[in-house]
């Protein structure tokens, strides 16, 4: 099973037509891995794209049941893979061991909680109005509306979560659970891990009977924009830089039929310190803020690139604390030279910057990552310096001191949109800056108080979203059930004899949905 | 109060910035109507639209009762217009006053039906994961969810609807329910209308307390692209020509944020004519079909612009008593004289096609819309025919006689997306057709059996969308309530007091709602 043969997934069969010949690296010494890659030709891309569309008709009308089987039949693949999976992920990507397990635990766990989804059925969104033949002036007739799946989705993992964003990640995970086949473009940067979890997929689709199709996946750099043209492709999953996201939103957009792209993207996740905890707490705060700006070498969607303070002898004291903790924070090793590459480029910027001075860190070398804590002036958040708003994919961050509270409003204000926001407060201070977290809603898709934002609960309340360029559509989110929305669209029957109605909607209520009923919530059977 | 200012409605006073003079035509006559209008300048535009910003914090924080409220003063506000009112429109659309009674009515009960959505609160979709502290490996935080609407909403009216699609149409109601200030396009085809409708919902803002801005309107052609541009406008909903939504859509996602359109656009709605039916009652189907194609001179978004018929003795009599039918239909006066003159541009293309043959229909003239019927070469749908596949405005429709079932398959897979497809059979031959359902559920957002597109109920159930073109986006509905959720996106809480946390979410449930409850519906209280 370790003998990866490096072919691309079509149909349930493996596909090898092309001549490029792709390497994995191993991320700490950047040599090639032995396995060899084929990248897709554009006729595979094709042929990936209609083999979803294929099993799409018999795939979308499972019942629930069964796409919950299969999700979980996937999650014990997953949990079944020994430890010659957990060395390939970390020898592509640098992760340690226990994270590795910790990640793959919570894919699992993802694709169970979408399971746990199809058999709540409240996905469906089942809603009936029977008829009223009598009603004045016209009569109204029977009708009823519940969720099918858009049809085939094309997913891109990311480069910094292996596992949970990626092959069997979130984003593949709600469009199965959707009932939409996927087409997958596995990540450069880790192509044998993708090939082990593929694997896993495949038997799981195999023992719980899906179709043929229902996941495929494709190696490559390029056949990304292929996969987005193809008329069978109906909405797009995609993790990763905000460059590489609009590019696949301008694509999606300008096909004779436009689709839906829902794409994670950058976010800096502001963290404001308001004046009491800092002056009851400000040794832990600063201790535990930079555990989370260097956490898994700050290499997470949510890290706190940007942190905001007001003018205080507390704050003062603050960023001294925070400067010793970021000096004393371990350098580590990123996800590739790539990553590594980008880091020292965003870090050569800010030093550059003549409105923004450097706090702490090692020169950064072509080794590790170092982390580093920078400042910068005010005035630059409030001039929208792009500098400011964008990501920095790595361990550093930048404070910021405001000088009251109408500048703290006008910095939040002059922010894009964002992941999260966190407030780090006491109690009382919490209620007297209320305005603040209403402006903070209207910036972010989730928003903390007293915690940091590394470390995404996968729940049916996570939102791991929010307004652009957080995300590509505010309205979805690409972490928790909710996601599953982001691939489903209503469709009502009209006057529709019983027998011929799907089951989420038949009179009987085969399926004991939750149902909104004549405008009223019910289990009820009706008949 | 029939003294018309012609000035636009900008933050809750009148604006009239601009040298460009517009007039309002007689729809009967094409003469120009007294009455001015003033096209909004691009500096008006944008105090529109920072109005409604200026709007936004305040009007999305009041109590989803509060907007209720609202749209319910405009319901009876738009109820209580008299004589003038109903001849205003009445001159603008040729719409006879029957027919305007009955669009004013259900743009009322649309308004109030949103109220209920904001009473029965099931549009916040709360969600809360209570804390388990003790989980293991890793304590899981309090995390809790709700939506809350996009931002300033721009929406464009319809010719066709000057009331139900229009300033206080279904694209506002739903906005404004979302907690949206609105910047409304007013539709050149019926300014004074628009005017009349404007007042009304700016006397139902001010006696239910609603803050300036929460309703705009701006008059005049272009000023509609500088809205969509304008960066404090979030969402846009459109009802309109496929050109013209193309053109916004495209215009949203050059933006520099770019943000979602909905757009609804065109759509042919194919009527499928089973054998046992033809043969039981095929001349009261003809009947019907050409009450339903010639309706308010075939002048609605789901007018079934394409018949097909399995080659049989049945459908062979069918088309004859159907020619008789539709060449005994009156006809009518259209919106206007450019609706008239597309009208006629678009027969001209059927006539001029040799696929295309004519079957019914007076010559038609420069006044009056003749209602026409034409019969279409199988392989033009099979093909994919341009001509067959675009919505043509007005009472006209084409037949198509198809060989057998492989060839009906066939040429609904050809077909693009539709807002409805209706089946006409009997109870058996309708279960023999099972597939044909679930073919055309992939297709549609509607799906009517044994009843005729035309007559959209305004209902929790009615799904008034559908996969491209006949929408920008099939995951929306512009008419019934789940119309609201174009514009609303959710936010997480996490690790919130009790206190700090919106009133849907609190411990206590004020509002009553059904909430996720760790996983499970409930109305319960938690402590």
């Amino acid at each position: 099973m370790s003998q990866l043969l490096g072919h691309n997934y079509i149909g349930g069969q493996r596909s090898a037509q092309g001549d490029i010949r792709l390497h994995s690296l191993d991320a700490s010494t950047g040599e090639a891995l032995p396995a060899v890659f084929i990248q897709a030709t554009e006729a595979e891309v094709a042929a990936a794209a209609n083999a979803a569309a294929a099993a799409w008709p018999s795939y979308r009308n499972l019942p629930a049941l069964r796409r919950a089987e299969f999700l979980e039949a996937i999650a014990e693949e997953l949990d079944a893979l020994g430890e010659d999976f957990i060395a390939t992920v970390s020898r592509e990507t640098a992760l340690p061991t226990g994270r590795i397990q910790g990640e793959r635990s919570r894919t699992s766990n993802q694709l169970r909680l979408f399971g746990q989804v199809l058999r709540r059925g409240d996905f469906y969104a089942a809603r009936i109005d029977r008829a009223q033949p009598e009603r004045q002036p016209l009569p109204r007739v029977d009708l009823r509306q519940y969720r099918i799946g858009v049809g085939p989705v094309a997913v891109f993992g990311a480069s910094n979560f292996p596992l949970a964003f990626s092959t069997a990640g979130g984003d593949t995970a709600s469009a199965l659970a959707a009932g939409c086949p996927v087409v997958f473009k596995a990540h450069s940067g880790h192509m044998a891990t993708a090939e082990w979890v593929a694997d896993a997929i495949l038997r799981a689709a195999e023992r719980s009977g899906m179709p043929a199709g229902v996941f495929n996946m494709l190696y490559g750099s390029g056949v990304g924009e292929w996969l987005v043209q193809h008329p069978a492709i109906q909405a797009v999953g995609f993790t990763g830089s905000l460059k590489g996201g609009n590019a696949l939103g301008r694509l999606a957009a300008a096909r004779a039929q436009p689709i839906p792209v829902f794409a994670e993207m950058s976010s800096i996740n502001p963290v404001l310190l308001l004046p009491e905890a800092l002056q009851t707490r400000g040794a832990a705060i600063a201790r535990e803020l930079s555990g989370s700006v260097t956490l898994g070498c700050g290499q997470f969607c949510t890290n706190p690139g940007l942190i905001l303070g007001l003018r205080s002898p507390a704050f003062s004291a603050f960023i001294e604390q925070f400067k010793q903790q970021m000096a004393a924070q371990p350098e580590q090793t990123m996800l590739n030279r790539g990553t590594l590459a980008n880091y020292r480029k965003g870090l050569q910027h800010l030093h550059d910057h003549p409105g923004i001075q450097h706090l702490a860190g090692t020169s950064q070398g072509q080794d590790k990552a170092q982390p580093q804590l920078f400042q910068a002036d005010v005035s630059l958040l409030l001039k929208g310096d792009e500098l400011l708003q964008e990501e920095i994919f790595g361990p550093a961050t930048i404070l910021i001191e405001v000088e009251d509270q109408a500048q703290l409003f006008a910095g939040i204000a002059a922010l894009r949109g964002q992941l999260t926001a966190t407030l780090i407060g006491e109690a009382q201070e919490l209620t007297n800056w209320r305005g603040l977290i209403e402006l903070l809603q209207e910036k972010v898709g989730r928003l903390l108080i007293n915690g940091y934002p590394t470390g995404v609960e996968v729940s049916d309340t996570m939102v791991h979203g929010g307004p652009y360029p957080a995300t590509s559509d505010a309205r979805g989110t690409s972490v928790g059930t909710l996601a599953i929305d982001r691939f489903l669209r209503p469709v009502c029957f009209q006057n529709f004899a019983d027998e011929l109605l799907p089951a989420p909607l038949q009179n009987a209520n085969p399926l004991g949905l939750l149902r909104l009923l004549d405008g009223e919530f019910s289990r009820a059977a009706i008949s």
